[in-house]
């Protein structure tokens, strides 16, 4: 928000009392707010833009002739977590920046679970020097899966609604559906204490549609993000909720969508994109929400409505349409100077008014800070993880086979199926089903409380050797594996846990690859470039076990959510999402 | 802003824990914010909607069968001053509720210019009562020309402050330009204070093009509804500004504005309805909000496009779009049935759930509150008024004829023209020259404080004989009188003071017609009935002078405006409107 003293020296600024920091000449301006493209001269002092007028002559300290590229406003993700990327906010810098991300509206409830309000602290410590804007959707729901999974820490009402006056907070982070269609006490309090604060309530409204989605919109909440089909988001907007378009690494809906959104002749001032989890590396490759952008002209849309979706629609959704998403007086100067709309990829992008990228990379690189070694200390086993810790008695041990509940992958989507497969059972146990690739999948408690292991089943992951491990299980953060044998898992595990955190490859009883992410055991301390070599390693060496998924280890990561349809593994068990209750594996 | 208790309410009856309180079937739902019209039930229970689900069956207390009309949100008037109607806002609901406005987005400023702060708890006293939302724009300008005016109160930055915490405060009211152009502290630090609490600021951006306007909106002003051409309309747009398009009783601006965005092709987001200042006689007549809607539908623009600017693109505007603004879950329930879309002629009104107006009438009339004893007794004349109070002396007494500043009138606008003409001087004071229809114009100050009389010349009037006098001379709302000799002027000015507040019609020597305004001498007690009654007799009276203006008491009380170009006139004499200081009748 904007100072006295700041509106004031605009002002005089635009005056001709003070000269301007900055004037873009030759221009084609992409008025988002007019819905125009002519050419003019911007103004820039302190941050802001003066003057937009055609034939202003104001004086500038520095004039940059911008050779009649299209000035752009920046662009907007509207819903993200950083920790998909496994890049601590300043690491991300130098991947969403060059192309033309300047602001990310980011929920941070994977270090919230793992850390709580000091955990949040510590992710804004280096919020000033970033070549971004980072806005905050507070977290609703720290633990995400009450009673149905250990975590680290809790943000009940008060405390979220405390968080909810910090300057950067902008909205309720997404409130998924059960907790209002069970009538939640606790979360009803945090959505009427961030509607008084006149600030929105960011959805999360998976596979729900019908009755359930009116009651589910009448609560407050404003937005969803897990629309997958065009139908689903026509009925979001019908119950008066905008869509954020997203396209992720896993998730990719932009393609369905906006063929959706143009085929059905819909508006576009109710949709919004985002990317929530989205990899490092493949945002450096195919681009951030420019890539969204990109692809909805591709497929049809004009490249102004396109535009808008990225940046107005976004900043009038979170109510910050007075600081960003145009460029137009007053406004904070984020400005991506770009030669081709249809490819939008910045040849210059300018941050409240400072150069801070050219040529698809950062002028300077912004320094990871000094975490806190707390912070970097939060991965506790309470017992030693052995081959036996994840054994999975049946119920009737003189079985030869039976009937049990199997997590089924779905192609790039984080839902799945609650298939009933028969499996084999030996010594008394329940077996995988290696031929029909059944895996066993088991959650392992990681915050020193309850040393608890969850085992279950998956089917899709097609690793034919070893284990996976991963201390990033959301949304509670225990250490998630996939194996073919329980002593490999045993031996990834282990490994995650010596780490810090972090992510582990283990085959024929050896580690066979891992990568240390000790920020929370979510995120590493390293830069971009080498994040992502040390994923490539991973990736490689997973590859190597014969599993042919594209982000096996982001996969792994949401395939036992509590919260995502239809099935859930935690630290304590299988879980039926949407009866949101713990169930046996056996049927 | 919703309750814990209210949204859980609205949830456990979606649910179907508690019956709802009212089923609206058989209706076409004109649904804002998918853009689409389909058939459907509505569900309403404790003045919210639960449900708008097709084929969802939910018990209710109360069915009613609308048989095939259009369901359309309520109307949102997004700039008015009650002041304007006479009205109280208890007698204006039986004027505006019937033709489908559910929303007054009102400024204020009239009583606060009066009474202050206490003022505008007065007219908030029956705000549980009415059958209409009343939202506050806060006067950001009280006293509107501080130094050229004596007005009755005075509102500074720390006072608009906490009256914008009030839950009715929505905005910042209207802001004119030279109060940012020329800087002053006070009135940036309203802005910044509104800014703060993410509430917007209101413009009046009335005749400013090019850096001026860029200036304007930089300082974080969101809105104009004094554009008056297509070309003010779009510069509107590129400097980041919604645009109100004005229908009042004088400024009529509907059909330049709405063909122009056709003709330009803008989109029609940015732009929201406001009727500013309207005659509840004419509101009566032709409409209200409804009036803007059905123009804009013939002069060609698609009716759901036209319904979008009264409901959900101001709601959005005030950043209320979670509460009002559409039929959409948990807003309030404000639902106007219509039959015939283009006509926009609502056959029944829902506010907040509540059927309140049936086929043009209110079910039940809102009776006017006890008003306190002080806010009517607010008009005391310092010094006795004679004819001898307008005298107007001309710099040389020896000369016959002189130049002096005249107000020309513009038809059917506020502004009003500078002309210098040539008046005859006689006995050493400059005359009225009734052959071209140049009147003497005169602003007596109404607080007791300095017993000023400002003196002026005003044409276009056609008034042939006797004077009017009015105690709604904006914004300081001094006495202001027109008059074909000053011995009427101080007849009628003498009248409306013995009212304590009104309006009055003098000839040769005698009060002809007169009306009293007792609420802060600007509203009336009375029902609208009885208020449009006495008006037309005054306009009759008047008339029978020889004025054919159509409102010539409203334009009485805006011809000396200090703050609308060219001329002002206030009990401090002339006023240099955009060089915002006091100048000489004489040249």
């Amino acid at each position: 928000m904007r100072t006295f003293e700041e509106i004031k020296n605009t002002i005089e600024t635009g005056l001709g009392k003070h000269p301007c920091d900055l004037r873009l000449t030759n221009v084609k301006l992409v008025n988002v707010f007019s819905g125009e493209i002519y050419p003019t001269d911007i103004y820039i002092k302190n941050k802001r833009i003066v003057s937009i007028e055609p034939g202003a002559v104001l004086e500038a300290l520095e004039t940059v002739d911008c050779g009649g590229a299209y000035a752009v406003p920046g662009l907007i993700d509207s819903h993200m977590h950083f920790e998909s990327t496994m890049l601590s906010p300043e690491a991300l810098s130098s991947v969403v920046v060059p192309h033309g991300t300047t602001t990310l509206c980011a929920d941070l409830m994977e270090i919230a679970n793992v850390a709580g309000e000091e955990g949040l602290r510590a992710m804004l410590q280096s919020i000033d020097r970033l070549p971004y804007r980072m806005l905050i959707e507070v977290s609703s729901r720290v633990p995400t899966a009450p009673g149905l999974e250990t975590n680290g820490a809790t943000l009940g009402a008060e405390q979220v609604a405390q968080i909810m006056d910090w300057e950067e907070s902008v909205s309720l982070g997404e409130l998924d559906p059960s907790k209002i269609l069970f009538v939640k006490d606790e979360y009803i309090h945090k959505v009427a204490d961030t509607l008084a604060r006149r600030k929105i309530v960011n959805g999360h409204a998976i596979g729900r549609l019908g009755q359930e989605l009116n009651v589910y919109a009448s609560s407050g909440i404003s937005d969803d993000h897990e629309c997958v089909t065009k139908e689903e988001l026509l009925s979001r907007l019908r119950v008066g909720m905008r869509v954020l378009v997203r396209e992720g690494s896993t998730e990719r809906n932009v393609d369905a969508l906006i063929s959706g959104a143009l085929e059905l002749g819909c508006s576009t001032d109710n949709l919004c994109f985002c990317t929530d989890d989205k990899h490092a590396g493949e945002i450096m490759e195919e681009g951030h929400i420019n890539y969204n952008v990109r692809r909805a002209i591709e497929l049809g849309m004009a490249p102004m409505q396109a535009i808008q979706m990225a940046t107005i629609n976004a900043a009038r959704h979170f109510r910050m349409d007075d600081e960003i998403g145009s460029i137009t007086p007053g406004r904070l100067a984020d400005i991506l100077l770009i030669d081709d709309l249809t490819k939008m990829e910045p040849k210059a992008v300018y941050f409240e008014g400072q150069l801070v990228a050219r040529s698809k990379a950062l002028l300077q690189e912004c320094a990871v800070s000094a975490y806190p070694g707390w912070i970097k200390d939060t991965v506790h086993l309470k017992h030693p993880i052995t081959a036996d810790s994840f054994r999975c008695p049946a119920k009737n041990p003189d079985a030869v086979e039976t009937q049990a509940h199997v997590i089924g992958l779905i192609d790039v989507q984080i839902i799945n199926n609650d298939l009933v497969c028969t499996l084999p059972v030996q010594n008394g146990e329940i077996q995988r089903d290696l031929d029909n690739d059944i895996l066993k999948l088991a959650v392992v408690e990681r915050y020193g409380k309850t040393g608890g292991v969850g085992v279950g089943f998956v089917k899709g992951f097609s690793l034919k050797k070893g284990a996976l491990a991963y201390s990033m299980s959301h949304d509670h953060h225990n250490i998630v594996a996939v194996g073919v044998n329980d002593a490999d898992m045993a031996v990834a595990v282990n490994e995650v846990a010596r780490l810090h955190g972090g992510l582990a490859v283990a085959c024929d009883g050896k580690v066979v690859s891992s990568m240390c992410l000790p920020i929370g055991g979510l995120m590493s301390e390293c830069s971009a470039g080498e994040v992502m070599r040390l994923l490539d390693d991973m990736n490689e060496a997973t590859r190597a076990l014969g599993c042919d998924m594209p982000a096996p280890f982001m996969t792994l990561s949401f395939i036992s959510l509590p919260t995502v349809p239809e099935l859930g593994l935690t630290d304590m068990g299988l879980v039926d999402v949407l009866e949101h209750r713990l169930i046996d594996v056996e049927l």
